[in-house]
């Protein structure tokens, strides 16, 4: 269904940007796992805005509650309802948005589909909808981390031409958060800072690419045929606001070898099957082979600009439109937290899956 | 689950390469279609191997039967199966690959999940289970046709560096059959095919990027979070055997622009609301916009080459595999029909949904 | 997935009958319904304890807040969160479940299951848990009415050995609400209070049967095969809290009869199809045939008593326990608002799937 | 979806009583499970028509062909296809059904939803729909019975007012299959048989009841709201052709009980937990609880009768109809593999779901 996202480890979100609250229910986690609050707030800070210099000011606390499905301090095998409160409601500020449709936002196509849209904010089409999806995320994460001895990071590995140097088996977290940028190579990471506030001067904004990483996924995760675990990571990735394309492993560079080029030799050590090589980005078939998972997200410079645009109003009559207020100059540095949290939900569901099918958590 | 795909409109895949036949059922498909074989049988025609000199030679009717849901040639709104009878068993031609993982293939990893695999041609991880895909896209497609008024196709855009000059809004269905290649580009076609045939003398393969098309989708197809239209495009062409990335629109490319050179204006005629730039690809905020919806998807190298390459047997240990006998030395050709039918499969799945929540078409 | 009903309008609860609330998510709702707390309260206040005598003292205003999904009191397609306080929250009351497990309830199956349990009144195995249901099934029952006509209701139909005299056709809503034991049969109804009464001063518990009804349902509702329209309605009942039986139509009477005197014949009647007999309760294969949909639903007594009774500890040593405090002794009256709600997720459900793949709304 | 059943092992079927077969895909089935036609064979044979002189002469051998999922006699994990052709197709023998409905079947109600219908011999609607059902079954009973040490199976307790005195906890498969009427009674099946045999020549028909019984169920099985394990059995057999009610453990006469005398006292032996009586009906809460798991399933009179009936035609006129050929005057004994099939259905999908949420078997 269009609010829910995975089969065994199910999360559902609900909200819009301004209204009661955002928040999410978590279906299918295994009972007994310790969980407060305190395991959700830090990933949930990681995304808010307002925390640097170069993402929007809007204040947020973001402050989560656990409203169920937890007793004592530990997870119950029933649902847990994670509730966010709106707090920064300036409806004056959208006024115009009630009239007109931004440019390449999802104004138009929500009155297309619906006949109705929330035009406080971008409504359910806001980012401020990933939150649920972070709540959510920190849970599997904690799930793979604790039970499955799998870790998920990311970080932003390119801003518009500025690309930085990076090794998706010895990345670290740390190294992510060094910087505002959440960017592990930090001569990048200061030119990619610059670069954003430059823009944010300017009223535009850049797009990059966000790296997704996964390390210590045992071989055996992941479907043969349509649930492949690279196409449910695609089709994470490809939910995200704003991302526009997404490769794994050797990805669209692959098409410049050959197949003697391309292809990953096995080899035994110690027993264990490993490949030398790691073009495949650590899954074959659509099933993990025990090496690093690593892919590529693309997201495109966001639509809200501080400038003058064309676009139409809600009578469909030509009109123009100049943002006001407070934007988001780039999005990378707030989506690492949110292309953590999608991956941790694809892996910890298909742990689960296999798990069930298989009487085994993978080889 | 992992062999369906779909909610409303599904399709569930059957079938290893070598064993009883390949199949699907289709459930939700809407009665009262007019629909025999012949319907089904030219996509498959353009999916089967042998059908020119640059795919591999295998020899498969890949002859269609309806074994159930349609009464005096039309659909009763009851599950449609269909079944097509694999012929071409050599198991003899197989009998090393029941001793060594392939490399880059799927061998290892179907070990590693389920502790057992069917080694004759690469079982259910055989390029051959995209037949049931494309007999029940066939269906998608035709309900597209005559029901919605979309157009569905696809072509190959590039094999290795070669790229074809291409313009999705123009493009015809005879022009991507003009040729073997699938490339409607008829000089960059003959570049195509010269290149594969000079992979398929070494032993090698070549891997490149089919180009998908969707016009005449109206607005408001695709729904909000997890299952906006790109993202479920997106899985599934993830989900393609050999694929390794996918973008929308603008896509990669679109990183290199700001904000104000990326949004599509919007501008009004005649009472309708188009765009005047389409570097969405045809949708915002995961719902389309009315305009041509176009991606590419990026496939490798195939993994069978026939050449000596390092591996390791089924009881780790260390060797040497050389391919034998017929392989494709590209799949960019056969891909083509595939991924028509996994877009057309996305989109009428939408299609009802839109129909079941809004009560209407899409405007 | 376990805390989620319904395919197309889907409803999601989560919570505990002690903990921050119980709540539920609805997907799928249509757009542009007008919904405010006011549509779905009196359906909550006629399920809420300590609304009369003959129910559990226990004090919960339950009062709903409407937390997503509409604006300017209309739905907006997006997924519409309910959320209900927990206000009566005395865990001393339960000190002595935290040691036991109380007969016939489900303490002692969820701790098999978990390893852990909310042992504060019930957890999620408590009768709160149907606000959710209830409070969803508004919003579906509103739909019902004003974009179907159909009319979803039942009633108490018996309790123990007192039956009641009722006709599905011409029973109405005031009828039902013309006293506390909600049976449309005033004489049944006082030696049903009575009974109740009798049973609430000896601590113990009565159960019976509600008799479900919907009118108005066009021909052409419900799938075939495992979607058969009483096969949902059956789990949906067989999900309630007491449910111990399910039987539509002629139900386990009609297995007296032969299949001369069993059939409904077929008749003609200005242009429309109507039978003269109604034994098959209104679907025939699955599929509703335009006639009255009735149906019966069997509770037993409640297992919460305040009488002593053997049981074991969460030691697994032989103990007794004596129920203290407050008891529901029947819950039939309070279960029919739930009956109806589940009737109404049912039907709606049904109606957007006949949408989606017959393209009208039954005939 | 409609023709799909199950989460985690999911049988789809698909076929109509006339056409070219009958079939089901079975996803999810573990793999290494030694698996040949001979498994599911004999379970066919107990279903199929023409197999004793109470049933229905029609002949079909329903010879079982594995199209796909195994290799050298194990599951590999993958979708496991069955195909039975069909046989005796007699278009001739159906002519006045294609201008008449039959009533109390699914002939009106068919084209009320779809416009269409199979009008030879009951399309989908024919209880041959329930081969597909008793295939995968017949893999899920093995699983059950081989990995999970659990018995299922069923007999008729009742036909019309003739009642078996029956126990489910001793009751065997020997006494089920010792005489054709499969009642475990030999008196009582004695009496039903001679009764059946009455029918038949009076060319009408008689239901009754089916018993079901599931034992070595662990406790923990079940899910505690929607899927409760009675909700998905009660679901289960209300999509059987003919079934007109459930109930499980009192049941529905349990409503005459008072609360202490209905709860299940629980003791402790050697260290496991057990009740002394068994009215719950081996479930609390929607979970097992390790006692015997017993359900009754009401059966019609089925619709098919060989006297005169009135009715109405495609053109909605009145007319008569008379039932000719070939009739199953009373469904009970072909019943019986029916409902133990969609019994280990059901427990094997919770068997999985459990093992994927709690990481164990169930205690």
């Amino acid at each position: 269904m269009p609010n829910s996202f995975g089969h065994l480890f199910r999360i559902t979100t609900w909200g819009e940007s301004h209204g009661g609250g955002i928040g999410v229910v978590v279906d299918g986690c295994p009972p007994r796992l310790a969980l407060t609050e305190a395991d959700i707030q830090p990933e949930l800070d990681r995304r808010r805005p307002g925390q640097s210099r170069i993402v929007t000011p809007r204040q947020e606390s973001d402050t989560v509650r656990i409203l169920s499905g937890t007793f004592e301090g530990k997870t119950l095998g029933t649902p847990i309802c994670l509730l966010v409160q709106n707090e920064d409601a300036r409806p004056e500020a959208y006024s115009e948005m009630a009239e007109k449709f931004r440019p390449s936002h999802a104004d138009y196509t929500y009155v297309a589909k619906y006949g109705i849209r929330n035009w406080q904010g971008g409504g359910r089409a806001s980012a401020r909808e990933t939150i649920g999806r972070v709540a959510g995320g920190a849970i599997a994460r904690k799930i793979l981390r604790e039970q499955f001895g799998v870790e998920v990071l990311s970080y932003v590995k390119q801003v518009q031409r500025i690309q930085a140097h990076t090794d998706p088996e010895t990345v670290t977290a740390p190294q992510v958060e060094a910087n505002i940028a959440r960017c592990p190579d930090p001569q990048a990471a200061e030119r990619m800072i610059k670069l954003i506030e430059k823009m944010r001067r300017a009223g535009d904004s850049v797009g990059g690419i966000v790296e997704g990483v996964a390390r210590g996924v045992p071989a055996g995760w992941g479907e043969p045929v349509f649930d492949k675990l690279e196409a449910d990571l695609a089709k994470a990735m490809l939910s995200l606001p704003a991302a526009k394309g997404f490769d794994i492993g050797s990805g669209f560079g692959g098409i410049l070898m050959t197949g003697t080029q391309h292809n990953d030799p096995f080899r035994a050590r110690a027993g264990k099957v490993a490949t030398t090589t790691n073009l495949s980005g650590g899954i074959q078939g659509g099933i993990s082979n025990g090496a690093t998972i690593y892919f590529r997200v693309a997201f495109k410079p966001v639509a809200t600009v501080m400038v003058e645009q064309e676009t139409v109003d809600i009578h469909y009559r030509n009109a123009t439109l100049k943002g006001r207020g407070r934007h988001d100059p780039c999005v990378l540095p707030r989506a690492v937290p949110i292309v953590e949290a999608m991956t941790a939900l694809v892996l910890v569901d298909h742990a689960l899956r296999q798990r069930a099918q298989c009487g085994n958590p993978g080889t």
